[in-house]
């Protein structure tokens, strides 16, 4: 069995515990957080503390936390056989190397507060500063899903870039979308399968095969039609990606 | 018994004959297409054929051809009594007011080829020149889907401008972020979760909600190293989506 302690209860936190008390290999013997009531859903199943010097020897200090936090621990935790792995998308993971085994346990994901997430197909970016601790930390992401990867700190940012273009610039596409319709008296909810249709093409299609639109058709009289319906931001964001699907497509304005 | 003539065998139109075949008070009687082998699919189920001057007389004529196209028929078809209306977004319904009755019927979805489509959830968008026939169009959009809106042809061009915003330039995103992967090495399928996932969200939450990111939390230490691992068209991107996202989130550069 090999003890872990679990830092932090937020949603990341919580959803990692509950997947964890299934794991026959893996057993969370504490949690921690500094405020005592976010502790009251672990408080019947398992240890819990709000006092760092509290914290038990553990084979794994799993750090949930915010970025800012992240590093405070790096000079708080005591116990220093522990091998220690954070779980941000942006923190490298040399920010314990005061420690001998360290490394990163990422799950690429967004995580809203009103919004539950099914765990067994998120994918866990894992890093290890040595070759037995990964394979802990493969075993440990294995627990929960089914998608592993082997992801250096480099890698990682370039993967959170990547993130930035698909999740929160193709959401502010939305809020676009949503403004257009709500100025226009157009309930938004008529383009939710629209939005989810095009989501879940690219599970079959590359991105670049499912492109549609009058940007890819180059369709002039469309786009101007649509350039006169929509605000100063709407037409700049339009203009750029326009010319852009038309530049990768392999046609001129 | 309400009579149908579908002309055109494509993607949609194919869509739209199976999911009438099951329908009680509507029934196509024939299907047209200028190519004999388009029509192979549907000779064992209905009358079938290559000749506009062949077309029967009916109730409704359901025209489901690309937008160039569209047109003609206006001129060619022979019988003026049948309610004449087509299946795009961007046609006006005036394009067919040589006829009596004449109406739009759109379903609001992106189609591709290799891609099958759920049809019952998608929002099919109605419009006619006259009460009845929007109450036989409303009648018929039901038999495919529960969701049917009333939509003028003003609202419908507004829709289509959204919907370029919420999947073509969304699309164009996914493109890039793929782009970065491929260049940097890392599997895109790596992304697939996330994507969905933020598709999903906005069924749950409106896209203002749920925005997340370093732009919104106006992290300029992460901004400025993305930054460094783009190419110059996603710069441009990159910076113009990160200033509307500060700008809408009430935060300055």
């Amino acid at each position: 069995m090999i003890s872990i302690v679990l830092f932090g209860t937020g949603n990341l936190a919580t959803h990692l515990f509950k997947a964890l008390l299934k794991a026959e290999k893996f057993k969370v013997v504490q949690v921690y957080n500094h405020k005592p009531e976010s502790l009251d859903f672990f408080k019947e199943k398992t240890n819990t503390t709000t006092n760092l010097a509290e914290v038990v020897p553990a084979d794994i200090y799993l750090v949930a936390l915010k970025d800012d936090v992240i590093p405070v621990l790096a000079k708080k935790l005591i116990y220093k056989n522990a091998l220690v792995v954070h779980t941000s998308g942006a923190t490298p993971m040399s920010v314990y190397s005061n420690f001998e085994k360290f490394g990163v346990f990422y799950p690429l994901q967004t995580f809203s507060k009103n919004k539950t997430v099914d765990f067994k197909n998120i994918p866990i970016c894992i890093e290890a500063n040595n070759e037995v601790d990964l394979q802990i930390l493969e075993q440990l992401a294995l627990e929960i899903t089914i998608k592993v990867y082997k992801i250096s700190s480099e890698q990682r940012k370039v993967l959170h870039v990547a993130a930035v273009f698909v999740s929160n610039f193709v959401n502010y596409l939305y809020t676009e979308g949503q403004e257009i319709c709500t100025r226009n008296k157009i309930p938004f909810e008529i383009l939710h399968p629209l939005i989810l249709e095009t989501a879940s093409k690219i599970i079959d299609l590359s991105p670049k095969e499912a492109q549609t639109g009058p940007a890819k058709r180059n369709d002039l009289e469309v786009i101007n039609s649509h350039l006169e319906l929509l605000n100063e931001e709407q037409q700049k964001i339009y203009k750029i990606l326009t010319g852009s699907i038309q530049n990768l497509h392999g046609k001129e304005l």
